[in-house]
């Protein structure tokens, strides 16, 4: 254990700033350039279902790495993670309803849980930010919009319920290089699952979006829908666990996966 | 030469019952599985032109083989192709208007004609249908609607004008398969020009085609565009070169070339 450096740019002394509890806000803009993940702790008991559970839906729920029970780190992902303390807000579930937001969770570690770290959308918006794309809320400092689906998600064990999606407005030509880009990076959603006619999705009003900041989308633009990561968040909830924990939104897993390295999967 | 077989899902086979005169007609359905061509034939003053022409614009003019001038065998695309006799209909534009289509043009053949055979939209229907999309058109036995649009295009020398692109609807999840698959066959137009808003493209009307038939496209789905092998036809048109030889549309040059090795370009 070093001292934390000043420098967050760097994915290792970010996380050392974050254990020592001296970045306690969100990770956006952290360690520019990998990848962050958002976290599921489970028990064991539940980890088997859940593992399927990803498998079975791998555009909402692409696994990065998934530790052996009781291990908190996930060592595929970086050098010296510690599960317990590096992420910077937890949030507890029980019974499926969110119940805290610890900064740390080493008094509630159990030597049966098990860690799915999921890839995120910012490692595929920072590639079509790369390769010259306008990213529309993140040009405009929002959360990018989402929504619940009528889609059915693949169950498995508790784990089920609907998909739900993020939506980039992209004109046409764009949309399809925006396709091509994220479709070469499946292990951070890769594809998107629809565009173009919201009420396909059971989406009846963009305006409103369920999570997220409304969007802005232009006359010559098509709504692109990628599967988003809080899909797994709303499985968790609709399951009523006695006890899962996550990262709070926004309060990432950094990783030492440069975001080029997810090319390909 | 042999004696033509019987046997027109053969490429070579193809092509001898075409030399001998013994099949005239369009060439859909014969040797399936292989590419067939769109064909430009002009003499070597334009050949320059033609060829900066093709590499400004790719997704319209994606060339397969190009001769030496006064050579009428493109080597690269089959055995024993003689593009004198090959096609089972050619057309002739003197001064930018077609002039006649006679089934050989052995009299017609100038010692400094260069040859381009250029990729087809058949080959990539192929790869679409056999993951199981449905291509509408082809499921109605109709011609595919292909449209003008205000898209210019890079001109070189003597040619230009707008892009003419084809359509084919399909719902939305299939329409982002069909943006990854032929993202995959740049040689054979590659990926979609646009999707979804006609009217960005300058087509005031998906009911009335400029060229082939009137599509069919359901309430759930979203026209999909891509460069069209009309392209080029247009353009030399618009050039109105003393003497150009083409195919005549449907009666295409039969290549060795199995469709699925036209993935990845």
């Amino acid at each position: 254990m070093t001292t934390a450096s000043t420098d967050l740019s760097r994915p290792l002394a970010a996380r050392q700033a974050i254990r020592l509890g001296q970045w306690q806000r969100h990770t956006s803009g952290l360690a520019p350039g990998y990848a962050q993940a958002n976290l599921v702790i489970l028990p064991a008991r539940y980890a088997e279902d859940f593992l399927r559970f990803c498998q079975r839906n791998p555009r909402a729920c692409p696994l990065l790495g998934v530790t052996d029970p009781g291990d908190p780190h996930p060592r595929s992902l970086g050098a010296d993670i510690d599960l317990r303390h590096d992420v910077p807000r937890y949030r507890l579930y029980r019974d499926g309803i969110s119940s805290a937001e610890p900064t740390d969770i080493a008094d509630l570690w159990q030597d049966d849980f098990v860690t799915f770290s999921i890839g995120c959308s910012f490692s595929f918006e920072d590639a079509l930010i790369a390769d010259g794309l306008e990213v529309r809320h993140i040009q405009l400092d929002r959360n990018v919009p989402m929504y619940r689906t009528h889609v059915p998600l693949e169950p498995s064990g508790p784990f089920g319920g609907n998909l739900v999606v993020s939506m980039r407005p992209f004109r046409p030509a764009d949309a399809i290089r925006a396709i091509q880009i994220t479709t070469d990076m499946p292990r951070v959603h890769g594809a998107p699952v629809h565009i173009g006619l919201p009420a396909s999705l059971g989406i009846a009003d963009l305006a409103r979006p369920d999570f997220g900041d409304a969007p802005v989308i232009h006359d010559d633009e098509l709504p692109v829908f990628w599967a988003c990561g809080v899909t797994p968040q709303a499985a968790i909830e609709a399951a009523r666990l006695p006890l899962v924990i996550t990262h709070s939104p926004g309060h990432m897993l950094i990783t030492d996966i440069p975001n080029h390295r997810l090319k390909y999967g």
